[in-house]
């Protein structure tokens, strides 16, 4: 993959036409807001833009995926946002993955898989290097783009606590606000707005709750059983890996959840500058430096005992 | 009180000495973080300075307060930071209800106790306002008053999630990590670290979970016997009232908590428009239009009934 500049990135942008924006699969605020705030952005400049993803858009980000719904025509130039490998791509996006012209991400361990890509691994959200760009493009911003960028901003930063916030996030932040953002309005829905389902499958995870070395290591579960008895979406779960490591002392936070075949998908969270991506390379995964993910597909409680293996020796323990 | 402008206020901290800063009861981030911001700047600028709370200053505020140890000397100019009215004064503190010479706030009810003051409705938290106070002074910042800042501005917004975020208010924390707050350490302390204490106390919460008016209000009980169970402080139970205004339909939450006397204190916060401050003045308690307090001093059953009743009236609907 050939690296360009923001400004060659702009300058594609505004060379051609008939865009389709990929999104990665189990798609999060990141991956959607880039996405539809890219497509709006280039409608507005004359262009037909399209996005799509393999698995469905949850119908909380609607207020501004309802703005851009699709056009159907023929795609010329294939473009993803926030993919870091197109393992991640899924159904028909999938259909694309060896003919991508440009990838805009901000993961550092982007696989390079398209023709040219702008990849800032120091971004905090893939949606704030959307903002960098449409800035480059002069565009003239309107509360739908603002709303799709603002919240692939808050959503990837867990509402502007994580390291990967900088003071430029912040200004961002502030200059969307003014460009019509409702942030009150969509950081209320992100962060402050749990189903009644979710609440239930909380009170169920943390009854799993387990501390392995002292405390530094926890890990919860999410089961097919937890999900069906407290009627909870997949949607629900987002924010659950987090929980283990918002306890005081934990280092490393596990998080295993039972998939439909039966195998485990394992979330890994880490405070203090151990390298969550690491542990999961171990069994074929990866991610960012805080938050990673894999999957094991053995039996639960080989699976996890491998888990809480690799993790207890990077603290330093034994078995 | 007169109220004076921002530029007055930095001519009369710089005109006098021998300041005593004084904080509310329960102090939160926010009156921690204006009074110890401002301790520090007096200090810097050669002058005297010392902060005074009735109640204990939990000691995780402790990598910025541990900072600036009281000097005890005798004050001559008396302030207080995110005071709404003297009531709200506790122990030692109390003893200057009658001769506070300067009053730094935000709340828009503030009850002008002060012989001059302050009070900006407007700004997100006390801690902006001392930012812009500190500006207007010309101060040269260092690590620790822009730390105490920051955990002002961070408490008070729940992470930047409050209606009463601005684009000054993002923009401000981007100075401020610029001027060497440790933003990253500071929100993960502050919204991501929870002690084992307070996840049990949760469960525990959640059991007594109880909806009404057709899910539009919510009611949780905090009781003595949780917090013994749990092991849970004080400390531990801030940010459990925000817990029933997360659910999804929930327009008022209602959080009720037994005090040693008997006593039940009742938090409330409001979703849509609903002005919780309304809500407790009619038990003769206040706050802000979002969240706001009072006590009720009645037997359990009846003082949660009497709360309902006021709530479902404001919602609509009979008893």
């Amino acid at each position: 993959m050939k690296t360009i500049t923001l400004k060659e990135t702009a300058g594609i942008l505004l060379g051609h036409d008939d865009y389709l924006i990929l999104m990665h699969k189990s798609p999060d605020g990141d991956t959607i807001g880039s996405a539809y705030a890219l497509c709006l952005a280039l409608r507005k400049l004359g262009k037909r833009a399209d996005t799509l993803c393999g698995d469905e858009i949850p119908p909380m980000y609607g207020y501004f995926t309802d703005k851009a719904p699709n056009e159907g025509f023929e795609p010329k130039f294939i473009i993803s946002t926030d993919v870091a490998s197109t393992t991640l791509l899924s159904g028909k996006a999938e259909e694309y993955k060896d003919n991508i012209d440009l990838c805009i991400d901000h993961h550092a361990s982007n696989t390079g898989f398209a023709a040219v890509g702008y990849v800032d691994g120091k971004a905090s959200s893939c949606a704030e290097i959307i903002k960098y760009l449409l800035d480059e493009m002069e565009l003239e911003y309107d509360k739908d783009i603002a709303d799709a960028i603002f919240t692939g901003i808050c959503t990837d930063t867990g509402c502007f606590k994580y390291s990967s916030v900088s003071p430029s996030t912040h200004r961002t932040a502030a200059e969307l606000m003014e460009q019509g953002a409702d942030s009150t309005f969509i950081c209320h829905l992100m962060f402050d707005c749990k189903s009644k389902s979710r609440i239930l499958l909380e009170k169920m995870v943390l009854d799993t709750l387990e501390f392995h070395s002292n405390g530094r290591l926890a890990i919860i579960e999410v089961t097919k059983e937890m999900m069906d008895k407290s009627g909870a979406k997949e949607c629900d779960t987002d924010g659950i890996p987090s929980m283990p490591t918002q306890i005081q002392g934990v280092k490393i936070g596990v998080t295993m959840k039972e998939k439909p075949g039966g195998e485990y998908r394992f979330s890994v969270r880490t405070n203090e500058g151990i390298d969550a991506s690491a542990i999961c390379a171990e069994f074929g995964g990866g991610g960012h430096h805080g938050a990673a993910g894999c999957s094991i597909n053995k039996e639960k409680s080989q699976a996890k005992k491998e888990m809480l293996s690799v993790c207890m020796k990077i603290l330093g323990d034994n078995i």
